[in-house]
């Protein structure tokens, strides 16, 4: 901001990277940076005189205790708060000229940005990341110095993980363009090309990701690598088929690429994430904007896929069961001191041991009392809680392991919970179960289901700030689109499908007190009806998360007779499925046997 | 058609008038008279070799039967069928000059088709009516000649039913044009124009509002009529800040205003159903088109009228009852031979004797077995089919009130109904308790409400193709917007409010076997809730129709304990409120206290 060349008025700072990542690597964080404020989700706008920014319920609470008095919290989504697309419109000065660093902005979200702000003779200017001006000359004794972009060797996984060669999937995705009427696609997103090209990396935190950008036409794939990460497996991997380039020189390629294509009359397809800098690149009527087709692919599972997912959840099941037997003996019976990231450092011991274990797909949520109410809540030394036998306590963590990406979420109380929390827990439990049980005809979106999971709570005029659900990947990105089950208009264009997966995680938050949530991986599955009206196939959810999920926080009275048989049925699952994955005489088998007993 | 001099090689049909009323004036059904198709919704497209009619899922089965040769059914909704727009872009040759009458189509529909057709080279031209043109010059030997427009004496209603004077509502809406930046409007909705100067007529069957149109600007207010419909009363009641002017005469007044409007650069607000003849005669950029804000306010019934909604529909009840005991009598113990135009002709009688009744809302519907599934039925002589006691019997019917408007549908069986009539009877009831239980947070749509009322069906593989339910007019149009239960987009931008009034009327309809349906009129009301998260008000609906529902069709294991818990209390309330409305010792009386005991 200090360098006047640019003339720009303000700067906005999204939290993602060139690759639309929700996740990203340290040297991209450039919001967490300039804002102090580290959620996953987020963006600021910087102006001589104000700096806003802009995130979502689960982090309400974080960002105003992590924002300094230079910042305002805007609390997207609450009334009376303006969405950052309007604040610049109607908060800034009108003919501002803001700046973008488009590598970090799609062109999608940049022209219909654009588009609102030419109404207030305002506009977007792109210009070089200023945030990375400021970090890159930061004075060492002030702030933590950029870290290098990672560039971590890659892993190589066989059909018998994925199901399919990578040479079929650039098949598929060739098929896919010729429906999209286009000769070639730019992909960009990183799980996007992890998945087509069946690697996996480590370049961001909990994310199986690794820098990349891929050009692929009816003739020629093009994989951009970092040097440092490609090795001779990978080059016998891919084979002779892909040509293995540098990182960086897509743009180069892409700016060789846009008078051919010009002059053919021919236009390739970039993902609705794509960066602006490669749709400037390509050429403005080269490029026809929608969501990637590898994403569309990448969301149905295919049968390997799925028999991995079942599997990796059991010894999940495991290490979350012998983490919640270790804790409550330690709580209970040693009296144990803990705190929160004691914890999520022993459930992390728990999950190394299971076989196939690569890494955390998350950072463990382990929140004790008060810390349960912030959503995305990550306990760090010295400031996390001592977990207290007498408070609700929330642990929601997740693995990667070579065979799938595991998310669960429990909430339990060690001694009596008071009757105000069962009930709370009860109307989460109830929306959970009914999510769990609906069975839709197909053409259904998550968006529709929403509904479902706030009901009981509605009930009660109780409610949670976040979605119902998200997708996961296989052994891939623990929150990975298209679908999903919430209130974002976007989840209405995509109908479940059978091989989707799908998190049913509803939740209740009090501020200040306690959190709430119970969270199952389910999958989309055909389900037989007694008709099929219109000819329709119906279908419905598998779940294959297999924890107990607390009796004791349940209030009996509220709950129907269908939903207490779904909770013992539900439990006599868990003890069916993963004793054999537990030690003889172990405080996780002894602590399964008793929380699975029937109600 | 034969004219060629408009050389156009296709015309659209709609089945709106230049009001866009729903239900249509006879002199306006120019769909049913070129098509021979009668039902409420549909349009068709003529070419000069193809002759198609859309139309909706409730309308399948009549227009298959009721179109001839020359008609190809298109049935929206279904897979692969286009929308009628799709169908002019894509089915019609490129470069077609596609014919419309700018009277029954309104401006937004026009502007959004026009930018369609424009990507194939086709193009909207404004034509006058072909299809008046046809008819208009009919033989008399071949069709009924087109009846004049009627302008029957209109009804002027007292601030003891509407609970507001006109001049009231007019303030209303001169600060309403003020938020919106406008310094007039039109207003051509005759539901509209009916509600806005607490007037009545006769003009459109069932429903009672009169041909006009309005003109309000901050110092103004012009209502068009009919010359023959103005009575001394209309003009005591209007006052004299009204200006009456001839109906056709406000085409002029509006290219009159077009220059000055220029000049000064101001705009007038249209509705977005007001016709894009108007918008041409007000003149480009003159005019900002959005929902007219009478819409709104009209959907919003304030206490007197809630009042009247409650009260008319306990004397529809005892009317229905009184329908239901005597048909049930003549079927089974006076064995009596009558076809479905008869127990429709009967229930009519029923409702004259009623205080305060001015006619139908809609056609009775009364339907027996196979005429069930066909959703929107009218059943008459000669072709109507006999009242089987050993059928499934539908009959959705409803009255226009002094007091209010009433929508009402029962399911009845005389005899023994099979399992499967039961099991689907019993799908439908859990579907409508759900939607008549829920709460919900103020901001919530029918959109989303939608799932709800089809869950149940769902868990069997069935489905209904329409909508879960409708706004209904106080002593006014039977379906009235903006609100809405189902599939529909715009239900989703429409959240609902305390005082709008919703229809709960999920069914299932088999073709060729039986139709099911149960349908109560709702009222939303705020609620009480033990906690009220971020400070949200909670809504629930009132039920004010009370006509037991028909136990024999239950099927009692299906049904939970809440569920049987919501029938006995709602039947209890039928008894409580109903009783003192029959006559001691009545079939209905009786039928009533049989029909309402707990199960």
């Amino acid at each position: 901001m200090r360098d006047p060349k640019y003339n720009v008025t303000a700067f906005i700072i999204p939290s993602e990277d060139a690759h639309q990542s929700e996740y990203v690597a340290e040297c991209d964080e450039r919001r967490g940076f300039i804002s102090g404020f580290t959620g996953s989700a987020g963006l600021a706008v910087v102006s001589m005189d104000t700096a806003a920014l802009f995130t979502d319920g689960r982090y309400f609470l974080q960002a105003s205790q992590q924002l300094d008095s230079n910042w305002t919290l805007m609390k997207s989504g609450l009334p009376d708060i303006p969405t950052w697309q309007d604040y610049l419109v109607k908060n800034l000065p009108p003919g501002s000229r803001i700046g973008i660093d488009p590598l970090v902005f799609t062109a999608t979200d940049a022209v219909k940005l654009e588009s609102e702000l030419a109404k207030v003779g305002s506009s977007l200017v792109p210009v070089p990341n200023l945030v990375d001006m400021v970090w890159d000359h930061q004075q060492p004794h002030l702030h933590n110095p950029r870290p290098r972009r990672p560039a971590r060797p890659l892993m190589t996984l066989t059909t018998a993980t994925t199901g399919r060669t990578h040479l079929d999937k650039i098949q598929q995705l060739r098929k896919d363009l010729e429906l999209h009427g286009v000769t070639g696609c730019v992909v960009s997103g990183l799980d996007e090309i992890a998945w087509l090209f069946n690697m996996r990396g480590s370049d961001v935190h909990c994310n199986p990701v690794f820098f990349a950008y891929t050009i692929v036409t009816q003739d020629r794939v093009s994989l951009y690598l970092q040097e440092e990460a490609i090795s001779e497996e990978v080059r016998v991997h891919l084979g002779p088929t892909v040509d293995i380039k540098a990182y960086e020189t897509i743009f180069d390629d892409l700016r060789a690429q846009s008078g051919q294509l010009h002059a053919k009359k021919e236009k390739w397809l970039l993902g609705s994430r794509t960066n602006l800098a490669m749709a400037v690149a390509l050429g403005k009527g080269n490029t026809v904007e929608v969501r990637s087709p590898v994403i569309d692919s990448k969301a149905i599972k295919n049968e390997t896929e799925l028999h991995g997912i079942r599997q990796c959840h059991l010894r999940d099941a495991a290490a979350v069961i012998n983490y919640f037997a270790w804790l409550e003996d330690q709580l209970l019976n040693k009296k144990a001191i803990l705190d929160e990231a004691d914890g999520a450092q022993r459930l992390q011991e728990f999950r190394t041991e299971q076989k196939g274990y690569v890494g955390l797909s998350f950072d463990t949520i382990s929140s004790t009392g008060p810390s349960g109410a912030i959503i995305h809540y990550k306990p760090e030394k010295p400031t996390a809680s001592q977990i207290h036998a007498d408070q609700v306590y929330l642990c929601d963590s997740g693995g990667q392991y070579r065979d799938g990406t595991t998310d669960i979420t429990r909430t339990v109380h060690f001694t009596t919970p008071s009757q105000y929390q069962k009930r709370c827990f009860t109307r989460v439990l109830q929306g959970h179960i009914a999510i769990d049980s609906i069975i839709f005809p197909e053409g259904t979106t998550g968006y529709l289901l929403d509904i479902l999971s706030r009901q009981a709570l509605w009930s009660d005029g109780l409610d949670f700030r976040h979605g119902t659900g998200h997708g996961v990947g296989a052994f891939l990105n623990v929150h990975e689109g298209p679908q999903g089950c919430g209130a974002r208009p976007a989840y209405n264009e995509i109908p479940l499908k059978p091989g989707m997966t799908l998190t049913n995680e509803p939740g209740y938050y009090e501020d200040g007190e306690f959190g709430i949530r119970i969270e199952n991986v389910l999958l989309v599955r055909p389900v037989e009806t007694r008709h099929r009206f219109g000819g329709k196939q119906y279908l419905g959810f598998e779940h294959v998360t297999f924890v107990p999920i607390q009796t004791r926080m349940m209030d009996r009275e509220l709950l129907s007779k269908k939903e207490i048989e779904w909770i013992n049925r539900y439990h006599a699952e868990c003890l069916e499925k993963v004793t054999s994955f537990l030690e003889e005489g172990s405080l996780g088998l002894k602590w399964l046997q008793r929380e699975a007993q029937p109600i």
